[in-house]
């Protein structure tokens, strides 16, 4: 059920005292091959963290060894000691695994702004070494947890052409700054399959494009975000782009949800769809618009049918639609006919978790659907109280 | 202190009965000139109310006689029905001071999605003509408050060339929604200046785009917000350009700086100012997206000085910059030097309501201002319950 159900893999999850909680924070995956193929996707914030420009130039060869991750700081805007200490950490990384540090993923999550007490994260690397062990996944995917209620793991198992089984893992955390183009996500997804770097790369941007890059808790996006994806070929099975781009994408969403499940202080998880709309874009910004309305959001946390609140929010986009042809559901009611009043508000059950709202723009035949959270006192008290 | 404080204005506000909770709910706001020359800016919103629809055609020759405003119900996505409400309204208002139902402008604010009770608003402009007087301003500016604690107005008082005084008086409503290309705003402002339609229209766009727009308390936009001035020459005064925009834009930004000192469950009032920008518009995109972060806004109400966060919102934009070149301080305190830790973050004082926010970017010379509240529990709880 996690990245080392995938053959060809070891990882291990240990306390290094990087928290002040005592809580396991630091993580470490190990690719034993045969293959060493990689890709990644990195946050598109300009302000990025020491270890996503470390890591990126990392994987830009297609070939990574092993990952190691912090929780307990970010490591983001900490200037050159900041990248000096991921760099000491990849040097750790590769002296205890007789590897090359160009070939050490570092991902690291927490406070914004302090510098990573270096004198936990190097005997952090050894221990994490001793304990690394071909079902170290599940630990791992609990030493990556901030304010995270639950660790997130996922799995799927495919079958190539031939017959030969092949399976994708992931583990994942991150409960607050879902984004656009990612959020404090990290992400490791492990498959045993053999394929190429260039084709991982293809495989892991159009499964992200539409998981983690709709999962959208806040709008607000991270410094670290980095989703990477390791294949050992240990199964020798060889996948179709699209098996591969099948089983990668339904661990990808399986982590989303998880993810917008958790997501900080969040009383309800909404799925946004929008549909007949003239383009997929149009569709998703609509779905955007929607999920970043603070009023909506609010208005969701109290049980609230506000479809006043989604068409104010449809309003800003420039998506093609006539606003006397709106339609609003909210989970099966049609409480918007015609940008106008539809049926009884009061029909609307809001007392479950999961909302759908369905948006129908009546202007083609394409359509999105973005996941969020509803606005809550939990997430103010949570976000207030983060870094005190 | 009022908008009957110009010459050549009348005012009231009545309680139609629209409001369950008995409070003043009807204004009326008329121009007796003997100019009647008026201009006006509506939301941006392409989800706009049958009230801004219609004083759009009003205001579209330069000329107002009066302006009726109702609390109580925004006649929001109401459909055909809406607008004939709003048609109505004017048609009675037109009736009682023996105008032109097209020289009516009609503004509504409340809960999107609900009819008018007609019922109620036509008595209430009877009522309301009967208790126009000058000095009827206060009693307007209560009757169009929502979820306002208190009314909101301003004055300035000027003189042209010749030493001949020129007033501008102003009222606001609003105290959430408020955001780009204005917020449920409505704001009347009158002047006893003498001056033509064309010359009233320029000098309101350009003190709207550096006070209202620049007002951002929660990123969302309204289907009505309103800002009209009229102007009735009963001063004989000649202003400028220069003096009347002087005026204007100064009884604008007391408004807009009232609006958000009332934003919904705010406990901080926050100004990010961007400055040493390659344009006034990347000064503006940055101040808005640092103003739109839940996250930041959240840490704020915690009295947190959490400059990670302004940080990995400024990132999120194109405007030039150098991330190892930017420097914020707050309240004072640069507790972020050239991108990364500045000052002891400890020395932030955010006891006090009014936090400013000060980034530079290294990258130019021109700058902007946003105005912002904090993200709060009570923001939550008035946004959950709004309409329940």
């Amino acid at each position: 059920m996690t990245i080392t159900a995938p053959k060809g893999f070891r990882a291990a999850g240990v306390k290094a005292g990087i928290k002040a909680s005592g809580n396991p924070d630091l993580a470490l995956v190990v690719n034993d091959g045969p293959q060493k193929s990689a890709a990644a996707v990195f946050t598109s914030n300009r302000v990025a963290a020491a270890p996503v420009h470390w890591s990126r130039q990392v994987v830009s060869d297609g070939r990574v060894d092993a990952v190691v991750l912090n929780s307990g700081g970010a490591n983001a805007c900490t200037g050159p000691q900041g990248f000096q200490n991921t760099h000491a950490t990849a040097e750790k990384v590769a002296e205890v695994l007789g590897v090359s540090a160009s070939d050490v993923v570092v991902c690291s999550t927490g406070l914004i702004g302090e510098q990573l007490p270096m004198d936990k994260i190097l005997p952090g690397v050894d221990a994490a070494f001793r304990e690394l062990s071909e079902d170290g996944g599940s630990a791992a995917a609990t030493a990556i947890m901030t304010t995270d209620s639950v660790s997130k793991e996922a799995v799927f198992t495919g079958t190539d052409a031939q017959g030969k089984e092949f399976t994708v893992g992931g583990i994942a955390k991150g409960a607050g700054m879902l984004a656009p183009g990612l959020a404090t996500m990290l992400v490791v997804l492990t498959t045993d399959a053999e394929v190429p770097a260039n084709e991982l790369d293809v495989v892991l941007r159009d499964a992200a494009r539409v998981t983690f890059d709709r999962a959208d808790s806040d709008g607000c996006m991270s410094t670290n975000d980095t989703v990477v994806l390791l294949a050992s070929g240990a199964s020798e099975a060889l996948p179709s782009a699209e098996q591969l781009s099948e089983a990668v994408t339904s661990v990808c969403a399986e982590l989303a949800r998880k993810l917008i499940g958790d997501a900080e202080g969040a009383s309800h998880d909404i799925a946004i769809r929008t549909f007949n709309a003239a383009s997929e874009r149009d569709a998703e910004i609509v779905s955007r618009s929607v999920a970043r309305s603070n009023l909506f959001k609010a208005a969701i946390f109290g049980k609230d049918p506000n479809w006043g609140r989604v068409l104010s929010a449809v309003g800003t986009t420039d998506a093609v639609f006539e606003a006397d042809q709106l339609n609003v559901a909210m989970n099966g009611v049609q409480i918007c006919r015609n940008g106008a009043i539809g049926d009884d508000r009061n029909l609307v059950d809001l007392e479950p978790r999961e909302v759908l709202v369905e948006i129908d723009l009546q202007a083609g035949d394409a359509e999105a659907t973005i996941w969020t959270n509803d606005l809550t006192h939990d997430y103010v008290h949570e976000n207030s109280a983060y870094s005190s």
